[in-house]
């Protein structure tokens, strides 16, 4: 009777799925600085501060002016990971160009079984998430393998992002336990968010981290977040005025997102 | 010395532009409820109550529950344009599938001087409001000439709008004075509401109005928000939930916005 499981599911996918569903009427609200095809095209200074980004969330992704390093916002604590591999904690006077955070309360929690590589783990993913109408926070909590990157702080005049990510610092994490933080978008966000995932990493003992350029996880537990309302804020930066932003960057997007 | 005015530019373009520089850096929070590709598909249910908008904002447009006619939103008052011509005030505890509003507060004022169609009126109003990057609120107070539109209530289950659209009721304005409420959208708002002007007409005796299909303007006094914050709604609705959200509806919508 146990050969209808076909070895190689044991490599696929096992997961079990809870739903909470009291707190699915939640409006887990979401708070972003910019668009991101506004930093697609070198709009790496804004005007909104992390003390602006406590008050709206405790949880969430970013980067600093300058495109200085990557943000990981975890229970109410706001990090930098450097280019150089250091983390520290953000400066409330500190600002942001583009960043993503909410008060961070799980609609759903599941688990990850060896998601051997981030296709695996994106699907397994997408079963926790289901309705794809929404934009999701995903919070997971385990092991790590894989590939961070850090971005070092750019000078005026500031090239594009797909430029600037050339000059990435990427680090390669073994076996490390810590937090995955980021968010899915659906595709009528594109131009203003990334669509699909957008994980970012940091470990437990907050040495590690970045975003998250290919990865596996060993064992995770999985808590997502539906957002139903969504809170923009755009800069008045000159350079905000002037950027082409109607363009689809989808494919430079890409590139810049997952490349080593 | 006048020879260098040709003829034609009599007939064209003839306006003042103030800014009012000190407001420019106003949030200018617009709230919008669903999406305008939901609203495509039929998703004609929300669950967003007329009070709720009324705390977000006292200037604005939308449609009722069900695709019931045209929402106006001046001065604080919520007018329903019936697809019966007819006008009445909403009531607090009715509910809106898509609508968008802003506490208006003029960034910049102008005068529209013969826009005798629509698309003279975009180019005028496209000159006022300058920088792209940024949603708009628009009004102009002045005399109209054009046709307007309102659509009658429908019943689950619901048709798309394009089907809807079939059913609507035509109106024929002539040189009435009253006041054009709406938005202009950049194109990366694409799918999440109309890109470019969507506006709709009330008159000064509340007797006429609806979603402008077309027109002209004597003369009007322009007066322009730029949108910082944008705050989105999402429905929790299975309908919301399962409309196809992520296609390009750009030309039915076209169709939709402008066809008499």
């Amino acid at each position: 009777m146990v050969k209808i499981f076909k070895r190689s599911v044991l490599f696929i996918i096992v997961f079990i799925l809870f739903t909470v569903s009291a707190s699915a009427k939640n409006l887990n609200s979401m708070y972003q600085v910019s668009t991101i095809n506004a930093l697609m095209q070198g709009v790496y200074d804004g005007d909104v501060t992390i003390k602006t980004l406590q008050e709206q969330g405790d949880f969430g992704i970013g980067t600093l002016n300058g495109l200085d390093g990557e943000m990981v916002v975890v229970d109410g604590k706001f990090y930098q990971v450097k280019s150089t591999g250091k983390i520290e904690l953000l400066k409330a006077e500190m600002e942001t160009p583009f960043a993503n955070v909410i008060n961070f309360k799980a609609d759903k929690v599941g688990e990850i079984a060896w998601a051997r590589n981030f296709s695996e783990l994106e699907k397994q993913l997408d079963a926790i998430i289901e309705d794809k109408n929404y934009i999701y926070a995903i919070r997971i909590d385990g092991t790590f393998t894989g590939k961070t990157r850090s971005i070092p702080a750019k000078e005026q005049p500031y090239p594009s992002l797909m430029e600037a990510a050339k000059t990435q610092s990427v680090f390669d994490i073994q076996n490390t336990k810590g937090t995955i933080v980021g968010f899915w978008c659906p595709d009528y966000i594109q131009g203003i968010n990334v669509t699909g995932y957008h994980l970012h990493f940091i470990s437990a003992d907050r040495k590690s981290g970045g975003h998250i350029l290919s990865g596996a996880i060993r064992t995770g537990k999985v808590q997502v977040a539906r957002v139903r309302e969504f809170k923009m804020i755009l800069p008045s930066s000159m350079a905000f005025q002037n950027a082409a932003l109607n363009k689809d960057y989808s494919k430079e997007l890409n590139i810049v997102e997952k490349s080593k």
